[in-house]
């Protein structure tokens, strides 16, 4: 890999990672949607072996040399700068020390990310880009083969989805419904068992619902924070789940909730 | 209860809920530790159900109106604010639209708060407010009876956390440990089993953990994210238990691992 030292911030060439807090708003590229950024060596390292190739990487000295093993054979550049010409390029702080952008990849279909899947979470609007970063890291802890995002949700490629999922939004494969949320149907057909995950007490104990279906493929669907999932969904839904509570606690957070149907799901 | 409009930004009887983003230094409070700030109508419904008394209350007319029933009987001061005051006074837009101050009350001991626990997480290193605010959040859905602080832990009152939390961190009792990690041997005499949570691989499975005490009186310990548990602490455990990950995995966020650990506890 050719490593450039860079000392100048308004060297063209850290251009893609300029203005990092609003990188993601780009009109001259596809949707609008910027470069995937990752940040920290760990992202970085899953990065590198995810469908994402980096195009450039931007990093201090220290976290070039703990990369070192990883980036052997990279055609990627690496431009080395100091942390204080860092803050610059990227617009503040960032304690993780180094950075590597990709384009965005075609992404896969419907079909493509279920058809071997046995566990798939279902996401209709999750859109915070938190929740829906925590939602991958679940994912990729607790065996969740993919996810599939109906309607409302957040981009899984933002910066800060990739960075709370700890890159795995980069390695769990996802798609996007197109037709939603008709084509639960798909799933349907498939012999996937729809879950769907609700607050109501007159819903199914998770331990309970997740024992009828061990032996068959499962879609577990997830609605925002607050709303929760829409009607059409939960009468979708081959079976209303909920999480048994205590306190008169309304609800879990969105990807809390999601790790805990997860773990019903792999842990017996 | 009075309700009295401000409209001047600078009236001093706002002063409780000024710039909050720096409201949680007061070198002039005990401990340096500024009030205890409820945001927004859930979170100051459960301030009104916990220990702690609202000195008194900023908010718009429409989150006034929200609280009418609740607020009943109250003896504190509601100052009513348009939402562009509101903003001038907390140094931010702010769009939960209603706060509640009050004043930090005497902690509970240990002994306090473990004396009829049947369930209890001691926290070790957690000094990041939003996770420790998410392990309250989970506490209380999920049946942990207390908290217990050992060394570096974050504030669980300061406002980012009692948000998280959902006004959690106010209602979920918790003490602090005087002595870390000696007092790990009151829990033990008091009965309970300490099992510390770990990625190792060599730990017990959570499921298997879980049903070995389940008729006794359980501590789950949970480290930070990054270090996880110290050394001194996972050897006095009785057990050292793992969540059982897919895919090479390191670890889960601590609010998550805390939330699959509860559940385990209380699911079966």
């Amino acid at each position: 890999m050719a490593v450039t030292d860079i000392t100048d911030p308004d060297d063209p060439r850290a251009d893609s990672f300029r203005d990092l807090n609003s990188i993601d708003r780009r009109p001259d590229l596809p949707r609008g949607k910027g470069l995937v950024i990752a940040e920290g060596v760990l992202v970085v390292q899953r990065m590198l072996a995810s469908p994402f190739s980096p195009l450039a990487f931007l990093g201090t000295d220290r976290r070039l040399a703990e990369l070192k093993a990883d980036l052997a054979g990279n055609p990627a550049p690496f431009y080395r700068v100091s942390a204080e010409v860092m803050a610059e390029v990227v617009g503040f702080h960032l304690n993780r020390g180094v950075l590597a952008a990709a384009r965005r990849e075609p992404e896969r279909s419907l079909a493509q990310v279920i058809d071997s899947a046995r566990t798939v979470a279902v996401l209709e609007g999750v859109n915070d880009h938190e929740n829906l970063g925590a939602v991958f890291r679940n994912a990729a802890g607790l065996s969740v083969d993919a996810v599939v995002f109906g309607s409302g949700c957040a981009d899984p490629l933002y910066r800060r989805a990739v960075r709370v999922s700890m890159g795995h939004a980069l390695l769990v494969p996802y798609a996007r419904a197109t037709d939603w949320p008709a084509q639960l149907k798909t799933l349907h057909h498939k012999g996937f068992r729809l879950l769907a995950m609700t607050p109501s007490q007159d819903a199914t104990p998770l331990p309970e619902a997740m024992a009828a279906v061990c032996d068959e493929r499962v879609a577990v669907l997830l609605g925002g924070e607050g709303p929760g999932l829409s009607s059409a969904v939960l009468q979708a839904s081959d079976l209303r789940v909920r999480i048994p509570m205590s306190r008169g606690t309304d609800s879990l957070n969105v990807a809390t909730a999601a790790a805990l149907a997860f773990y019903e799901r792999v842990a017996r």
